[in-house]
């Protein structure tokens, strides 16, 4: 068939592109060594960061998101138009990139123009003046413009890579498990239930509160799958460690009968995240920051240091309790530590501070665990969780009872409804293997990492009890 | 302080692991030339393909998800176990790593040991004979342990990654949005509620059917993001095209004026995820299948060829409808084309077909698409459809309308409630820049690519009307 149509318009491609050059190429790639003659004027548009006006020269400082850093645009001369250039406006700068004499940044602007793209109002909710955590979690929609949400978002990004990363070199498959369930996972949070379903489906459904059970399943194809996804939590906390909707990173390992190897690749993941990004730029630049959602009485190197250095220490749940017992003295617990009710938050942030580092608490009394755990000898179940300084709980994980009689029988006492799990209970009715897995907090891990002690900073939009905006 | 505790566990984790060796391990790494004497003796589980018992020498297949290859054990002599060694069935096998001379595989195990771990009940729903697409949907949860499921896990997998890296390069940012929202994106397709909601945000709240508007807002912070997020559409669509729940990939490109912008990424994303897979070796063993859900009447190396081939047609509407009006009297449509309606179905198909590869589609006319689309000056708009042979569309992208007074003039002809939206027109309230972006529905690109017919095959745990099983 004959192509003349779309060959017409491909004629038409070879128009100029506005994608080209950003403030990250400017300070990074077209430094002025490399600078051939064409490279030399360049056109940047982004968001005005600070103006300042002089008599005979004015200083544009443009950011675009690319990078942490702006570029500092010198205007010179009345020729060119300055009115418009407030806080938060958008414009586009053409000019030539020089070498920069003064300053801190290797390049800077010489204006030759100054469009304005996109006025801000003067009501803009952000300011150049400090603006406070609060103030900007109503405004999340605009919050990625700050140095500091933006920065959060490119530390992100490239941590989700390096996760990629690591999960593919460890050949475990990424998947993509359900968001809406049919399915109980464990009763244990509230969900949410999506209404009308019952028309739609002929069941009952809600958001899934974990994926474990999904990637059970998944991993009893392929061996060893991982997953970030969506998860639902109608709790009505208004912690800063709690979020309505948040992310949830979980791991099932097929073959393994030792906690120790779920613990290993747990331990493995976090410090590989860690060394991915303690010398990314934003990292370091967060860490100059003087703002009240960072934590400032922690020392960031410390906290790093600590999760690379020595292997994390490993304790029963047992030898927790004797080491809370032996410190409730001096310590003031408000709740006695016993081996008859799980760790308080007070406990678990006492035990990471007591060993300078991330712990691994395992082998908790069954009681107190779920249906899914697998029994040890000793009435505790084959479970860790992970505890880190200041801030507790961060993962757990466990090997899932691959039993099928087992399973039943806790089904059963904790009033499950057997029918509803059958696909589940399948697992082990047909070809069950030992297996064992974790789930992590996306939002506490990034927020830990980068010393945020505030998850509604990570989310994008964050939604908890009485909030849901955009 | 003294950690004694935790370095008396330690002492512990020199016990055996059981996750070092796989079946993938036997065929590639551990090929005989390599072995040296302690990793010749090697353990391996996974779950039995085949069973073919002799007199004196028996052959059992097993595979444990690693690749679709499966490690042929042999077992001679009386003094192992076979009993209860049927399909699905999950064993240990232990032995020896030999240099295979008959067969195809590089390495068999001369086996000395063959451990049941978890026999499947004589009900199993999966047999070694042929199983239908239909019967495995409704067991999606064993599904992943045929050989075509898994190898569709491995591909996605691969493909998931090589998305992370593509946009890595470009300097994209990977951002999380969320799934619940008081938002409503565009009317245009049915949206699930989350009940009692209202009792727990204040508000109303449902589950997103796009996430555009808020990887806007995202974007006009960082410039360039994208993301792979569950979306929700309670249509009662039956199609092996549609489902209630399925994962979109979205990108939103700040700074751009030119819908080919966006047109070009999408191209070479499509081009780089499809060169990273046509070697894989689980596409290749797919392609190899005789299977009902594989496309069998489509040449899929041609179908690679025309993606990675010359540079894509690119078309307007317009002219679209010129040529289909052209065709339309040999090709007996069962609707017109005409510039007053969208295009059908068939017409897509014909367009694509009649290109012989990918076709973008641009410039629609206004009435025919959303609000949030760049108006052109010709009562068109600045987006595109993307159509490919033998499916139609398969993903669709538009510059956005960057103007406020614009904006919400098409809001209000279309009846929206301005409030609810408040924050998206804020982003043009404030520093508004132009901008654009697309979604693409990854289960139609994976089968696409794969060459299968129906959705249900590639999402993990397909949803669709009356159906949300696990």
């Amino acid at each position: 068939m004959i192509n003349r149509h779309a060959r017409r318009f491909h004629s038409r491609t070879a128009q100029i592109r506005q994608l080209s050059v950003t403030v990250k190429d400017c300070l990074t790639h077209l430094t002025q060594k490399n600078l051939t003659q064409t490279e030399k004027d360049v056109s940047v548009q982004g968001w005005i960061r600070s103006f300042r006006k002089g008599k005979n020269i004015s200083f544009l400082v443009v950011n675009d998101g690319s990078t942490h850093e702006s570029l500092q645009a010198v205007i010179r001369g009345p020729q060119i138009n300055i009115e418009g250039l407030s806080f938060g406006t958008s414009v586009r700068v053409s000019g030539r990139l020089l070498y920069s004499i003064k300053g801190t940044q290797a390049v800077e602007l010489d204006t030759s123009t100054v469009n304005v793209i996109g006025p801000a109002s003067h009501d803009y909710p952000l300011q150049k003046k400090y603006t406070s955590a609060e103030h900007l979690r109503f405004n999340a929609h605009l919050r990625p413009r700050t140095q500091f949400n933006s920065s959060l978002l490119r530390i992100q990004s490239y941590m989700l890579h390096t996760l990629s990363s690591f999960f593919q070199t460890k050949n475990a498959i990424q998947v993509l498990p359900p968001v809406m369930t049919s399915s109980d996972c464990e009763g244990a949070g509230e969900t949410f239930q999506i209404s009308k379903s019952e028309d739609f489906f002929g069941m009952k459904t809600n958001l899934i509160v974990s994926s474990q059970l999904h990637l059970e399943a998944l991993a009893m194809g392929v061996g060893k799958v991982w997953t970030l996804v969506p998860t639902f939590r109608a709790e009505r906390s208004t912690t800063a460690r709690h979020l309505a909707e948040f992310r949830m990173l979980e791991a099932e390992l097929c073959f393994t009968n030792s906690l120790h190897d779920v613990m290993d690749i747990t331990e493995s993941l976090i410090r590989n995240l860690t060394q991915g990004i303690i010398q990314h730029p934003d990292l370091q630049f967060i860490r100059s920051l003087n703002a009240e959602n960072i934590e400032q009485d922690v020392d960031m190197q410390a906290r790093w240091d600590s999760i690379l250095g020595t292997p994390w220490t490993r304790i029963r749940f047992s030898e927790a309790v004797r080491i809370l017992e032996t410190a409730g003295a001096s310590e003031d617990f408000v709740f006695s530590p016993s081996m008859d009710s799980g760790l308080q938050a007070e406990h678990e942030k006492f035990l990471a501070k007591y060993f300078n580092g991330p712990v691994f608490v395992t082998n908790y009394p069954a009681v107190q665990k779920p249906f899914y755990m697998l029994p040890a000898e000793d009435g505790t179940v084959e479970c860790f969780d992970l505890l880190v300084p200041s801030m507790g709980e961060l993962c757990g994980g466990s090997l899932r009872d691959d039993n099928l009689d087992s399973l039943l029988h806790k089904m059963r006492i904790a009033g499950m409804n057997e029918g509803d799990l059958t696909w589940y209970t399948d697992l082990r009715r047909y070809g069950s293997v030992p297996h064992g897995g974790f789930g992590l907090g996306w939002e506490r891990l990034v927020g830990y990492l980068c010393g945020v002690n505030n998850v509604r900073e990570i989310a994008a939009f964050p939604r908890w009890v009485n909030h849901c905006v955009g």
